[in-house]
C-alpha cells in the first residue's frame, strides 16, 4: 500500500519533551519487547511494516523534522517536505503529486492518508489496508475510517453513517460537539472521524488541479508559499457526495496530552527515577542524567528534559499550553541529520554544547561571522576540514576556529565533541554554508 | 561576646540541595530585604552582628566546609577545623582551646556555643548575649537556653526547670519523648533544650584537661583523631550539678526537613518557576538554569539542583533519607576556596566542568597522573602557570595540559573556564599538589 503519514507541528502540550524542533511524535517513551524505547512515529512505522512489508511510506512534514525522521526511521522512508505550513489540503496535494511525479505511482493506485501519531493496535493498519483496497476497487471516491466511539468525547468530529453495516455510505459529518450532543450522536450510531482518507491517486490529483494552478510536483513545490491555507476536510471531504466509511472497533488513542500519553506507557517511568511506596498513579519521564525522587504523590506526571521540568496533576496537564507560551523557551537539544547536540552551558558571551556525530556523517561546511569556536574531541575518530585543510582528529585533540574561518568535522566512528562558542552575539542564524570539494 | 557556631554534617534530608560537601546551612533560600537570598549560616551571622557588632564568631566545622564558609561570610570569620568528626565534646573542647591559645581570649571570659542552623528572630541572639553575660558573672558553671515549647514535639530533648522564673535552676533533663509524655512534660513546665551552652572559658578547658591528655590547642589538634566520640551533653551537661536555664519565648524553628524549611520561605519559590492558579501550598526551589512548571499540585515541595530533582508531598519529605542513600550520588557542583565548579557533561572517558574563579584567587598548583585537561577561557582575565611557565590568558584562549604536567590558573578578574578532562580513570583523588614560587 501507498501510505502518506501527516507529521504535524510543534506540540507544546507535551512540554518539556517537545520543543520547536522536536514534535511529540519523536519522544521515545514506549517500551518495546527488547526493552528499548520507541517513539510514536517509530511505533506506527513498525506496525505498518508488520502489516505490509512492501508498503511505500511517505512522510509529509516540514523541513525541521527531516533529520529526526531519518534518525528514527532510517534513510529508506520517503519524506515529502512542505516548504511552509499551508494546512492539510495543500500538504496532501503536494504528497500526492510527489507519489505520482517522483515515485512513479500510477494514477489508478490507491493512496491512504493517515496521521503519524495515533496510538493503536495492529488491526488498525489492517483496517487501513482494507480501506486502501476498497478505494482502489472504486468502492467510492473517498473512503474514510470511522472509529467506534467508547465514550461521548468532545474532542473529535463525528461521522453519521447511513446504516449499521461494516461499510456504509456517509450520511453527514458533525463538528466537535458538547458531551450531551455527542451522546445523542452515539445513540444515532455515529463514529469518530479518525482523520484517515483513502482514494485513488488520480482523484486528489484532479481536485488539486481544480483548486490550484500548477503543472507537476516541482511546480507545486515552487509555488507552495503562495497557496491558501485550507483543510482537506473543508476543501474536499465536505464537498464530496460519493464517500463511504469503514468501521474500526479496536484500540485508538490520541496521545495529545500528558494525561493520555502516560496511560499508554508500559511502566511508571522512563529514565532514572525512584518512587516511594506512597506514590499512586504517578508517571515520570526523565531525559536528564540525574535522578528524580518522588514521594507521596498521587495522579501526578513529572517530566524533565534539558529545556525544563513539568510537575503536574494529570487532569490539569491538559491546560499546559498558555503556561508554556509564557516560558522563555530556548532550544537546548536537537537532532540533526548528522547526529545531535545539547547545550551544556550558557553565559553572556559564550555557549558550550556537546555535539555527537553519527559514524560516516558530517556537519555542513560552514563559517560564522560573529563568533570564534573551539572544539575539544572527547571520544571517537574523524577528520576536520578548516579553511580547506583536512586533518585527522581523535579524543584529546583541540581545534580552534576564528570567526570567518570555514570548518566542518567528519565522523569516521561515532564522534563526540565539546564545542565552545565565543562571541558577543551568538545566534543560530549566524551561519554561512559552503560547498566542499572532497 | 565570644560565640562558637557548631556547623554540622552533610544533611541528606535536604537532598538534592545538600550533598556530601554542601550542608543544608549553606543553601541560599531566605530572601533578604534587598531581594537577594541568604543561607542559614549567613542569616545567623547577620543576626549575631546586628546584636553585637564586636562579636567574636568562630565556626567549628570540618575541612570540607571551610571554603563555603569563607565564600558566604568573608575572610573575617574564624574557622576552627576539626580534623575528623568526633562528636560535640571534642569539637567544643577544640574550639575552646582555639579561642584561648590562638585568639588569646582570657580564661575568665564567657563563651557561648550555639548550633549554626536555628531559624530564629533577632531576640534569640539578645537572649544568647544575656546567657553569656550571666555565665561571665558566674551565675552558674553552665548556662543553657530553654525554649518555650509551642507543641508537644517528639523531636527535641526537654529541660525541667526548678521553677517558673525567667532564670531557673535545672531540675532534670529528659530525652526525646513520645507525644503523650511530651504533653506531660509541658504541663510540668518543661522547656525545649535548644542546644545552646554558655560558660566561662576556663570551665570547659578544665573539663577538657580532665578527660583528654593534651597540652594546648596545637597538641589537641594533632591527636584529635585518637579522641573518643562523645557528646557534650553526655560528657559535661549531665554530670554538672550547677546548671541554670534562661527562657526564650520567641520564634525558633529547626529547618531540618523540606517541610519545615519551606515554612520559613518568604515566597513560594526560589529560581525560575511558574505555577498555575490551581496550585496550593506548593514550594519550589530551583537551582537549575531551566524553568519548572507546576500545575494542580497541593502540599508539594519541588527541589532541583545539578544533582537531582525531588518532587514530594511535604509530610512525606521527612522520610527522604533512606531513598537518597539508594541513589547514585555524584557531586555535580561544589564551592571551593577559589570559587566554584559545576559538572556539565560526563562521558565514559571524559568529564566537562565549568569553573568559576573569584578575582584574586587561584587553584592549587597541581598535576594529574591519569588524565589530560583542556581549558577554554570563556570570560575574564588572568594567568596560567603550566610547568613553571606563566602566561596571561583571556576569553578565547585555550590551554592543553598532558597528564603529569603541573598547572594552575590565577584570576585577575572573575574568570570562567570550560575544563575538559580526558582519561580512562577520572577521579578527584588523582591530584598531586605542589608549592609554587611566585
Amino acid at each position: 500500500m501507498n501510505i502518506i503519514l501527516l507529521s504535524g507541528g510543534s506540540g507544546k502540550r507535551l512540554w518539556p519533551l517537545s520543543n520547536d524542533i522536536r514534535s511529540k511524535q519523536f519522544i521515545q517513551i514506549f517500551q518495546t519487547e527488547d526493552g528499548s524505547y520507541e517513539s510514536m512515529v517509530q511505533r506506527v512505522y513498525r506496525q505498518i511494516c508488520a502489516v505490509d512489508p512492501a508498503a511505500t511510506v511517505t512522510i509529509a512534514t516540514s523541513r525541521s523534522q527531516v533529520s529526526a525522521i531519518h534518525n528514527q526511521l532510517g534513510e529508506k522512508v520517503a519524506v515529502c517536505v512542505e516548504p511552509c505550513r499551508r494546512d492539510t489540503f495543500p500538504a496532501i496535494a503536494l504528497a500526492t503529486a510527489y507519489l505520482h511525479d517522483v515515485c512513479g505511482i500510477s494514477e489508478e493506485e490507491p493512496v491512504i492518508v493517515c496521521p503519524v501519531d495515533p496510538y493503536v493496535e495492529q488491526s488498525y493498519f489492517e483496517t487501513i489496508e482494507e480501506l486502501g483496497r476498497l478505494a482502489g476497487e472504486g468502492q467510492a471516491n473517498l473512503m474514510l475510517m470511522g472509529i467506534e466511539p467508547t465514550y461521548p468525547s468532545e474532542k473529535y468530529g463525528y461521522i453519521l453513517p447511513a446504516d449499521q453495516e461494516k461499510i456504509s455510505r456517509v450520511s453527514t459529518f458533525k463538528e466537535k460537539p458538547d458531551a450531551e450532543t455527542a451522546r445523542d450522536y452515539i445513540r444515532q450510531g455515529a463514529l469518530w472521524n479518525g482523520g484517515v482518507f483513502a482514494y485513488r491517486l488520480k482523484y486528489v490529483l484532479k481536485k488539486a488541479h481544480e483548486l490550484i494552478d500548477f503543472t507537476d510536483y516541482e511546480d507545486l513545490y515552487a509555488k507552495y508559499d503562495t497557496l491558501t491555507k485550507i483543510s482537506f476536510d473543508y476543501a474536499v471531504v465536505e464537498k464530496e457526495s460519493d464517500i463511504q466509511v469503514l468501521r474500526y472497533a479496536g484500540e485508538w488513542k490520541d496521545l495529545g496530552t500528558w494525561n493520555t500519553l502516560t496511560e499508554a506507557m508500559e511502566g511508571p517511568s522512563v529514565g532514572e527515577t525512584l518512587m516511594n511506596e506512597t506514590c499512586e498513579n504517578v508517571h515520570v519521564i526523565n531525559e536528564l542524567d540525574v535522578p528524580i525522587l518522588c514521594m507521596g504523590l498521587k495522579d501526578v506526571v513529572v517530566s524533565a528534559s534539558p529545556e525544563g521540568i513539568l510537575v503536574s496533576d494529570k487532569e490539569q496537564s491538559s491546560y499546559i499550553k498558555p503556561f508554556v507560551d509564557q516560558l522563555d523557551n530556548k532550544v537546548m537539544f536537537a537532532e540533526k541529520s548528522w547526529g545531535s547536540f545539547r547545550v551544556v552551558n550558557i553565559e553572556e558571551e559564550s555557549m558550550t554544547i556537546k555535539v555527537t556525530l553519527r559514524p560516516g556523517h558530517r556537519m555542513n561546511y560552514h563559517s560564522h561571522e560573529r563568533r570564534d569556536e573551539v572544539w575539544t574531541i572527547i571520544s571517537g575518530e574523524g577528520r576536520t576540514i578548516v579553511d580547506g585543510m583536512e586533518q585527522p582528529v581523535q579524543a584529546g585533540d583541540v581545534i580552534t576556529m576564528q570567526a570567518g574561518c570555514k570548518h566542518t568535522i567528519i565522523a569516521d566512528t561515532e564522534l563526540k565533541v565539546i564545542e565552545v562558542q565565543l562571541g558577543k552575539e551568538i545566534s543560530v542564524h549566524d551561519k554561512q554554508k559552503f560547498e566542499l570539494d572532497e
